[in-house]
């Protein structure tokens, strides 16, 4: 079959035939693509930066990509609850399944954890193998490159709803910091899920971004170039000068993080999903400790709550349609992979999502 | 002023002038009651049944009635947070704050609770005084016929989320036992809290109340007189054998929570609203033991987080017009209240609210 | 090797010898049993009651046991987390993995859950092969007959943490109603975690598990044959009025499930482990619903949080030697497991453990 | 009556006469003080440091002192709980009662907030006067100079339990960074619920405080003046390699940061209590976000859920004990207020307390 490979330990992917896999252990199941998506992660091996460079050489040469809506066309003996003929989406988080993570519900935290089309062959492909436990089942109607978006989708309802005890979207005002892919499918989620007043600020050049957080819903969008600093005070003064009771942080920019605290009502809950350039200073005692703030660490998302979650949300039909005629950008066929990658190096892309190789 | 009272230990209600009440207390405030709405126990009280025979005489003669959209007209030094004109609800339990419910954040479920409109003269009139902290600020352009139906919306909510730690409702298979006016406000409610599923099941000869619950949402209503014992089956069929993961149990009916618990997943959450007619029996091992089933016991309303997020809510349009469209289906002046009570004692209203006197 | 083995549908079990089990599976351990210990359902298949007799034939013959302290012997190419040479006891549930509870961190409640020693082969023999996830790895200076222990050990401790999110131990005054061999267990855990009263009650003839509570820190112990419907009344007057905070019914005795919830506080939270003779009838609107109770229906114990737990509770030599003195009162060996069984069944033993067959 | 009072815009409290205050409100108690205690806050107040320079002025002069225990001579006619005669300590957050906050279970983070000893009259003199609500009664037999304690001893039961949704103490492992009055409390606290290995690390020339750790039940103390960079892996080694469960940082201390978050394992809980010289720097992406980190910051002590845990913890005599024989190391009279404060700004005391002027 052909695939889209990372061969050298430099900038780019390549097309190569590579033989088709085949299930070697009992539990596990062959999916043929429908859909495959282009994720930041993808980006960065493909520009081989710095995280690239550092990660990658181990496993090179390999098949990239791990976001798809795939079929289930081969079963091992000890798969039990996936047939031939079911739809699926992948989770790319391979836990060890044995760990102290994994015997604690932290499944994708796993301490041995590999993810496919980084550690193992991805899906940028005709067909990839993984075990059952990985492979999740969808609606069987629902559209293949809706499919392929559940692991960014599912990183946006990670962030939103971090455990299971935390219950704090319904009625309540939500600060999005951030509006890639991520952030924006988070809009209409936590619109979904009852926020009262929903306001994002995104950094100001990237238009396309801001014009599809209105689109997507949101209440209030500030562009953080624009507004700045006065930007906790305007969201005080939308919120009877309480404050948001949520904030997402989706930017990983360090001046969207301190406008985000200070903009959080006393005893207010944080989730970090935006990973920083660095280091990161702050005034911890005022914006975290003496704010009472309860602050989540986010990290892929979970196995397999997140998905179930994901699901049920999914059953709407307008959610379904804000994320195809909002997210995905730009279609391709896996032969013209480049092109989607140039639209996303040159940020005119927010999702792109490519069709099986012709 | 005039009010509607209770002044007799027998059936009925009577239309009474009384002083107009005036602030004692310094952190009081006197509100203006805008609009009022009739609640079951209202109609309990008017009825002079068995509960109410027990429970009203120490306290004839009273001014009736707890749900009511005000306005702040006057309030005590001490007040804080509220100014006169503010547009608020009211929260019908005067708790003591300091018994050990109290301190430890179940104020709804005080020790020594005192109710407006039962233990005390309540909002079927043109003024009331309450502590400040019984009333809750709307916005100001809420419609007060809304702001009065906060009061069983939030025995809706406070039943759909029990506890800050529970959070099971978005992306979930929901079933709700019971299509009375908390049943039927219920369902909108969980649609916007990102429900998968909604099913709802109601006693058969009541074709308002089921035809209303599919305008209001619900993916499936089921007549439990003509499904009876096939209701457990027919929501796992609809749900890939899985069984919905929260009951809603708002009938006080024993057939509604066995079949309801018969069609929760293993593991599933259950709030039990609905008040029973005595005793039950039920197979306590497997539909509750065995099953990991998770159960809380529901009264009144949070005091206050019920109402913070019923705020949020409520900017929703769309829910406000569901209410006013499908759950308001009588008004009438106070004047002219009996006119209601009927239309609620023949079980033709849903809601009836009132307009102050002429 | 030799094995107690079920082989007939009729009351008793039969020692014969049987091939030592070989690991099958890549990612299975092979264990060597050190000690074994007598559980209730092992009773019960021995008597061959109403249970049993529904459960068993479609598994006879096999070998009966579930708990156990072991040390691995042989692990398959695919173990990840485990070597020869560990300590481990046995989580006797296998769950299938892939299913809606599996994935949804309810593993312990798996729809197609299998019982080691029910369903499968079970310890009461020289050796036993288990996937790595039931082997859990104890402290190796750990005594066997207390890792043997830790079965139902963990289904007291699961009653009494029965969610992530329920923190309700600490300084809080307890109930635990029953006690057998779990809610003695349950004591001194509850003692550990900081609580304030510990109140027991318990079926009066059988006088040494009254002592025993005593034993193992029980603040008052109640004779519920003694005191009947006074026990909620001296409860809570030994609680300024207040009640408990927590029930853990653990006698499956609808008497003392009724006391339980009257001396309930109001908003307090209930475990039921306790299976109970049929179906139980009780007052609900006032025992759970207006007295805003949790309820959690226990089975099994969670996977492997439960286990973690344990682990770190039993680094207190206390906790140990509490269970040695007071909890194992009988000790033979496999060969003479009827004499143990038989102290059993008349009651004279809780907790019989046996050493290997010589 | 005799008071300790801040006179003077500068270092220094002065004992003057003033006169008894009396009820003015009818919720108040009129509260004698038996025992009183030094806090940090009272040293800060005396050196007259940058924060009381800033905070202060407003206020003075006023008596200082929030730490006491307390008997209850006198109450208002609308308070219902308490009666003279009481035993009670007293919390010194006076809460608004109806911010939003306060409405919503976190009146330890009320934004209008007044401290009693800071912003009102405080307790270094005979009497105080305040609301019902902030009188939190005590088993009449508990030790005043215990009761004094619990103050500190609440912030140290916050940090441990931060919300009622956590629950993570039990058979975990627990790291302290910090040695002071609070850090040396947590240790017995953390023991009593269960605590798996309690580790402990304080800066290093405070001998006394490390010595005390360890007589207070910490299973590893490290001098971090000692072991510096080392201290992560000491602690990975000593839990199987997987880290810490939980840190409760009570130093401030950016180094201790750091190494806590270093040694937590993946999915684990933080609590930040100590306050920090200024704004802090760290790598937040691999210390808090990718280790999928859950951290609250503590404020206060929650009104009331933390009380009603603290008296239970204090029915235990060791506790007690404990608390008696190790952190209170100097007892004077109030009128030798000034020899108490010089041990702790020489930092020979642990804790002081104060009996009344004679």
């Amino acid at each position: 079959m052909q695939a889209i490979m990372k061969i050298k330990e430099e900038k780019g992917f390549e097309i190569r035939e590579t033989p088709e896999p085949a299930i070697r252990h009992s539990n596990e199941v062959k999916l043929k693509v429908d859909v495959a998506s282009i994720c930041g992660t993808d980006h960065h091996m493909w520009v081989y930066d710095q995280w690239a460079q550092k990660r990658l050489p181990p496993t090179i040469p390999f098949i990239a990509g791990h976001e798809a809506g795939l079929e289930v066309v081969d079963i091992g003996p000890d798969v039990k609850n996936l047939q031939i003929g079911d739809k699926v989406s992948m989770e790319c988080h391979e836990a060890c399944g044995t760990c102290y993570q994994c015997r604690s519900d932290r499944m994708h935290i796993c301490s041995n954890t590999k993810i496919f089309g980084v550690d193992r062959d991805g899906i940028f492909a005709d067909y990839v193998v993984i075990p059952e436990l990985n492979a999740v089942k969808n609606d069987n109607n629902l559209d293949p490159a809706i499919a392929s978006l559940q692991d960014p989708l599912g990183n946006a309802v990670h962030t939103i709803l971090p455990k299971d005890n935390v219950e704090d979207i319904a009625g309540k005002n939500i600060l999005i910091t951030g509006a890639g892919p991520i952030g924006l499918m988070a809009i209409p989620v936590v619109k979904m899920l009852g926020a009262g007043q929903v306001f994002v600020t995104a950094g100001g050049n990237n238009l396309l971004r801001l014009e599809t957080a209105k689109k997507l819903g949101a209440d209030m969008v500030l562009n953080a170039r624009e507004e700045g600093d006065k930007i906790p005070k305007i969201i005080k003064d939308a919120t009877d000068g309480v404050g948001v009771d949520v904030l997402l942080e989706m930017s990983g920019n360090i001046y969207a993080l301190r406008h985000g605290l200070e903009a959080l009502t006393y005893g207010g809950r944080v989730s970090l999903l935006g990973f920083f350039p660095g280091s990161i200073e702050f005034d911890i005692n005022s914006l975290m400790i003496s704010k009472g703030a309860a602050v989540y660490g986010i990290a892929g998302r979970r196995m397999f709550q997140t998905w179930q979650v994901m699901k049920g949300l999914l059953k709407s039909k307008d959610l379904q349609n804000k994320l195809k005629n909002n997210i995905i950008t730009h279609r391709v066929n896996m032969s013209d992979w480049e092109k989607g990658m140039i639209e996303i190096h040159e940020k005119r892309a927010i999702k792109v999502v490519m069709d099986p190789f012709k």
